[in-house]
């Protein structure tokens, strides 16, 4: 696992640019829960990484959902009295009233502001609104460009079909030393914005890219799905997984210059959220950490209290508090291949960790050990402190009696995790230590 | 219980008057731990809720207690050569030692000094003081008034009774739906002290008139007693009731002008504990919480360890902490309606939490329910945050798994305890949530 | 137990003047984990209090370890050309290496650095260095000194001897009431420096010679023992007498002017280590605490995985942290009588912590008992607040359920430990208390 940490500027920088490319790549795509869009995004992962595509059908029951009908767009736009496009679906994908339902007809402005979409408080961006589960149709367009419109009579076309089809998820499963997984989580379902989700589903693809043929311990599940129903159906078709599932993280909004933000499982005190705390404090930067809350991405479902996985997220400014957020402004200004970079560094270390952190149990648990005479302890005596890696080496015989986590000894001795791990594999190369857990 | 809570400023400015009014009535009379003015204090609580009225005989052990002979007073005065009451028990009942014995007697001022009682620091006030399983004689007088009496024969009169009577005390009792109890004490030993104690007596009077006839989850206790033994009297005769109390409050020291003061129970952590403090920090205004000690009120003998029940105790300033405290200034202008209505509306807040703090299980328990299809959540998707409604149904359903109540909830989410029950209403209507404790 | 407290100035300055007294006699003496010099330590101990000495052969396996050939120094130098000692044995005997093997030769300067031992950034002190377990010869020199060694040859002489011999140790042993035990260690194998440890060795001595004949409630052990060798000869043999260890202390570098410093044991909460904190606080003056690791003195033994005892390590300065520590620096000007009676009176408080330390059963669970009656309360009621003493009597009868000691009223309550004892005591003579552990 070496080769997962990623400290190197160029590897990052390199990877950095990968995503960005792989985001405006998929920019242009028009995604919904469901539909052509998601289908075709999932294809362009595939092309780096191996996707199971998993098709389910309209009409499926899902704990209290039901899979909706599948909805896709050719065209949409409004016509004034001119003939000219006045709002034009093939300008910006966030014009159209996500799951608009089709409509063709001749309105006049009193009728159409009824289903026009606007942010007063941001008048130059297009908001980015939905209406998945309640039949409507609606164009969203910026403020300044609703105020151009003046009293008249409309055409109107939505060429849009809700049909019975399917929703549709990608998965690519790397399989590792042991069936207990960790499951990697990112919604597909955003048209064209950048960070909200393009970012996610970029870092989640290099990493899956880079960790295959890895020796991994854990096996991991990468998920491409559309939010919360495709995180419901999924759950719903592996429940008999989820019991396998020790750590999880989701992945979304990791493209912007905020700085990085953790947001802890329902457990808050998880393995996976003491990794993760322990990797953003020891970069040294700032960082911010959020207490659980049953609303945000995906962790929604994988922390409800019939599953209340160990699943934290991983994001840099949170969700609805940037004013890009759900806008037209979330586009490929916002995200930059170095906060790309700085996330997955923290991704590919909190992984690291969870690889690494192991229970030891100490072979000679009456007093020390002579370190001395295997050659890992200074010959000379006297001198006033130990060195950092005999400070290691004690720490870990101290504290392994089967009970204490390398990341345990971490918090209890202020040394670094990889300091630690150095030590636990020199005394175990000389027969002090076993590993607990294998 | 809706009708508990008194937020409505009329409401509670007349409540406040009508204690008041209580508080002039009682006032005048002379009480102690046992004797004439404790029965004639409780007929004038009987005019407003039903009181059944406890006679224990003189002799009558309670664990390492013996109820004591009963005490009553026609008159005390200490007359000069003039014949002229230097000191007079019908200007303050304060004046006399309480539990004096009988003595009459010509004695000169050296003699005399020996049973005067005096607070030289605060030279205007009468002190309060009694000797009640010590036979003594003695009067209080003020420092100033003390030094008024120059050396000459003084003609005593103590016309005191002790005798083979019986300690009083008065109970109201309110069946509610279970047989689960809250107990409601305050003590009704002290003479012409408006604070200590007929702030208590006239808000508990108060409060069993309101909720007379209310529909309740618990059964209330309504103890008027004399304070310590009237305490141990009744622990004694009701060990058996014990058990059923789940929550309780001694009250006392209520009508002060000081912040509200919760003492917590010796368990600390009690749901009366948290509740009391939910309640006094959703308020904004100024409060302070003392952790519990084995001095006070009567929550001494409720909190003793062989019974360790779950009661704390509210004040206002605290007891024996303000200049006032048992002298004669502890009188009907030390207490106001507007800080007797404060404390009230405290106290209404409480039971109503009491009443509603329950325990759900969430019937969606995998995922999240479709509260859009219920109508419970908006339409349009994408906005960049839930509603405060919103947020409040997720934190109940993602809490709800038979462990937490809804206090608890509120102490995870941050939001108020009528948010949060208002949002478990709605869920068990939508048949989303079962209640755990019915 | 009352003579163990010593507040009196006079006692523990006199205290103070015979443990610097102990220490000019020792500190001379050529110390080592074996050999004459820890015998002739022991013997002038021996003197004092009644020690059992122990000899653990050569060749002996302890866990990991095998003690060593025994080593004695009768002489060692350096001579130059003109026949003069430039360095000599005979002046400090930390000039040589401790457990240098013999060596005689004539050596270039080139050859002779690499067997001198100095510290460049204090020029003026010769280190302290060993080499136990690495067959070594050298010499440990002042910066200065070495560099008045001209380019020359050398004629070097190490008068010493490793035989198969023994491993010599010390230990007193005062039977208490019960067999649980206090364990009382120092370590005895530096040569000539006095804080380390000389001023251990003085306060133990004087510890064990004060507590003779004593009436104790725990039986004490006293070890003095060569430090990490002696530690774990002593647990090897002695494994069956460590379940009977209830508490303990390291006693280590306790003459110098630092402020106290105690570092808690393993399990961190342990009765010593809230014991030792509690005294430190109710002193008023500067301490600090320090959390366990895995370094330092003896604790690293008895604190190992397998022992994990109740054993914290008292000091002043912390060891490594003081200018001359483990160097010719460390010397009679650097320990004090003053800092070595302040050390003394810490141990003797907490000593009688521990004696004292006990958990009692009210008699009268159910309500406050009637106190007066008994004369431990005052008669005259209506006082603002109880004295000192009646706090104390309430707090024991409250807090004692048979669940909390004294130190956890303590804790609790803010009072002190002599205010709560002597409360206990007049509540045990009332019969109102009984022990729980008798």
């Amino acid at each position: 696992m070496k080769s997962l940490r990623a400290r190197d500027v160029s590897f990052l920088s390199e990877a950095g640019h990968w995503m960005y490319g792989f985001i405006e790549e998929l920019y242009p795509i028009c995604r919904s829960i469901t539909g052509e869009g998601v289908r075709e995004t999932l294809r362009r992962i595939a092309q780096h990484i191996p996707i199971e595509f998993h098709e389910v059908p309209t009409g499926i029951q899902a704990f209290d959902w039901t899979v909706p009908m599948e909805w896709n767009i050719r065209d949409a736009y409004i016509r004034n009295g001119a003939g000219e496009r006045v709002v034009d679906f093939r300008k910006s994908n966030l014009h159209i009233l996500n799951y608009s339902i089709p409509f063709r007809g001749t309105v006049p402005l009193e009728t159409l502001r009824k289903h026009l979409f606007t942010l007063p408080e941001k008048p130059d961006y297009i908001p980015y609104r939905t209406s998945y589960y309640q039949q409507n149709w609606g164009f969203c367009v910026s403020q300044r460009h609703a105020e151009t419109l003046r009293e008249a009579e409309y055409e109107v076309c939505i060429d849009t079909e809700l049909k019975d089809g399917s929703l549709t998820y990608g998965e690519c499963f790397l399989q590792g030393a042991t069936d207990q997984e960790v499951l990697i989580s990112c919604h597909i379902c955003h048209p064209s914005l950048c960070n909200d989700n393009l970012s996610g589903i970029a870092l989640v693809t290099w990493l899956a890219r880079h960790m295959q043929g890895k020796s991994l311990r854990y096996s991991y599940r990468f998920l491409f799905i559309p939010g919360t129903i495709g995180a419901i159906v999924w759950l719903r078709s592996n429940e008999n997984i989820t019991a396998k599932i020790r750590h999880g993280l989701v992945i979304a909004g990791v493209g912007d210059p905020g700085k990085p933000t953790y947001k802890k499982s329902r457990r808050s005190n998880a393995e996976i959220d003491r990794t993760v705390l322990h990797v953003l404090r020891e970069r040294g930067s700032e960082f911010s950490v959020r207490e659980f809350t049953p609303y945000g991405y995906d962790e929604r479902q994988y922390c409800s209290p019939g599953f209340d996985l160990p699943m934290g997220a991983l994001s840099r400014t949170p969700h609805g508090t940037y004013p890009e957020y759900h806008t037209s402004a979330d586009d490929l200004n916002l995200v930059r291949p170095e906060y790309l970079a700085d996330s997955l560094s923290i991704s590919l270390a909190v992984i690291e960790i969870l690889e690494k952190n192991s229970l030891y149990t100490n072979l000679c648990p009456k007093c020390e050990p002579q370190l001395g005479k295997r050659g890992i302890y200074r010959a000379i005596g006297g001198h006033p402190d130990a060195g950092k890696q005999e400070m290691a080496l004690l720490w870990v015989l101290n504290m392994s009696d089967g009970k204490h986590s390398i990341l345990d000894i971490v918090e209890r001795s202020g040394m670094t995790f990889t300091q630690l791990r150095e030590a636990a594999d020199l005394l175990l190369e000389n027969g002090l230590l076993k590993k607990f857990d294998t």
